[in-house]
């Protein structure tokens, strides 16, 4: 099995110190091997803080894969000095660093060296030092693969969602919605969760922008004006969605099954549910880019890297979706 | 003990259904008795309906009050006729009836007939068909009481919220908020932990506005700008509060203990998680008001009116509410 790309993220947060505890897991065979794509010091300074001895194995493309718990092929995408580390706190060097593990992944997988990506955590601060002027992961994934469609979705267990926007102000959310940017959106969702996801038949719920989902204008004409129709649009399609619902009772709804996803208009309309009930093992997924991408659905939580606390299930269940996401979308070309 | 009155709702919602079904509980010798303040047609209308065969006993204040299950005393605020009753059809006679039971109730609290309030719910739409021009009834009950610093709390085991803005769409938020409604919101909330649920040092978390808590300023200006200068002068005046959070988080650490109440931005920051949580047993409250007011936190659920389906659990939870903060305000008056 050709192996997923796992990127160290920012060397100042959490990442570097769950992906070394992920290591620590038993070998899973049905999956494809992990390869982490990031710098060796960084990995080993971790390491001395956690007081682990692993073998870190400098990994270059054709060469094999060990398989062994607790040993850690890695894929050297930068080379920083011992004394550049400093937990909770990134520069110039890390953040270039952190940006450098992402597009060696990307042009990894462009060459066939990893069948698709698993990213730690970066800060969206740190990706401005570093030069790379994208808000997030997401946005810049998507420009690295010369994407228009991209999608985030948060997908656990009992909660899916995707959003309409993400990385904005609240008072800025009204303002980017339109029907074309909704119907995108029902249509990367509908198609993911049909070839990712392998539901033949996804029943989407549309979460509405406004309290009481518009109150029938009182409190906003957006669902009236764009929400709705694009709903109808979406439906012509043959896209099984219904809404826009009130968001304060959808998504109680959504995890009792009544949908395979929520579509919601905002970054905490879909947060503040995904994470209440997906708190540790809630995996971020890019759905609408040609390579397959999960992420952790945390920050580098700064205010605890090097202390040893950070848990790793988000990361194991990021690794865990990208392997059946790969598996999937195998199974789709095949047929 | 001085009884508390129960409004009947829109006649055309669940609100008469679900008083019949409390009703029926055991009765509870520990809590006030419960007046329900409404009109006897429509409470007939739908025991008809259900089937079922309670007594419905006129009641004038002075009169005794039966304490038996069953038995349901009625406060008469308006004379519908029996076929002016439509399940899910309001009319105009029917909100004002709607209308009437709120403010003969208010009124009754005020002659000291009764302790304190719970409300059945009613409509926006109706609201404005009885010519009384508020978008709910937090700022009808506000007005009718001329409180200026009322605040809209959500309360149940889990999880209590407190709404800077409520009623109004996601575009407006921002326009609405500024350090000195804060202020005033964390003082009500404050205050009515420590005299309504008897927490003596209240721990407040309060939620930012946008994603991230704004990301330093990337995604938004409000909490440089707002927020945090209105919680650093909260903490000189020695309330307990922490934040600005980011909100996708904040809900699961007060769910786990962390905080006695988040004080949320606009009303699905707080719903949405609320609901999530407490879908069936949360309690709406009006903080902040010179009277005890709880109600059920659900709609008037048109779509199921005259069903028989309806949940009494978040009445039963809002009559048990009302009953501890009557009780914890006599006791504070006592001291």
């Amino acid at each position: 099995m050709t192996p997923l790309a796992i990127t160290m993220g920012c060397p100042a947060g959490i990442g570097p110190e769950i992906i070394l505890k992920y290591f620590a897991y038993p070998v899973n065979h049905q999956q494809p091997p992990c390869i982490v794509v990031g710098d060796l010091n960084v990995l080993r300074f971790y390491a001395q803080q956690l007081g682990i001895n692993y073998s870190i194995v400098p990994w270059l493309p054709g060469d094999n894969i060990p398989s062994t718990k607790n040993i850690i092929p890695l894929y050297e995408s930068s080379k920083l000095s011992n004394n550049s580390i400093h937990p909770g706190t990134f520069t110039k060097k890390t953040a270039i660093a952190m940006a450098s593990a992402i597009t060696s992944a990307v042009k990894g997988i462009e060459e066939g060296w990893f069948s698709g990506l698993v990213t730690c955590p970066i800060s969206k601060e740190a990706l401005q030092e570093s030069k790379h002027h994208y808000p997030g992961h997401t946005e810049m994934l998507a420009k690295l693969t010369a994407s228009k469609n991209h999608v985030m979705m948060l997908a656990g267990s009992s909660l899916r969602v995707t959003l309409a926007t993400i990385h904005c102000g609240i008072a800025q959310v009204s303002g980017l919605l339109n029907k074309e940017l909704l119907l995108k959106l029902y249509r990367t969702t509908h198609k993911s969760l049909q070839v990712d996801f392998n539901i033949p038949f996804p029943r989407l719920a549309v979460a509405a922008l406004n309290p009481h989902a518009g109150e029938g204008g009182m409190f906003g004409f957006e669902e009236e004006e764009i929400i709705t129709p694009s709903i109808t649009a979406a439906k012509i399609e043959g896209i099984d969605l219904h809404g826009p619902f009130p968001p304060d009772t959808i998504f109680f709804k959504a995890a009792q099954g009544e949908y395979d996803a929520v579509i919601c208009m905002y970054h905490d309309q879909g947060l503040i549910p995904f994470k209440l009930l997906h708190f540790k093992d809630g995996v971020n997924i890019t759905l609408g880019l040609p390579i397959v991408r999960t992420s952790v659905d945390h920050g580098t939580a700064y205010d605890i890297a090097g202390k040893g606390i950070a848990d790793p299930t988000s990361l194991a269940a990021a690794v865990e979706l990208a392997s059946q996401i790969t598996h999937n979308r195998t199974q789709q070309q095949d047929l």
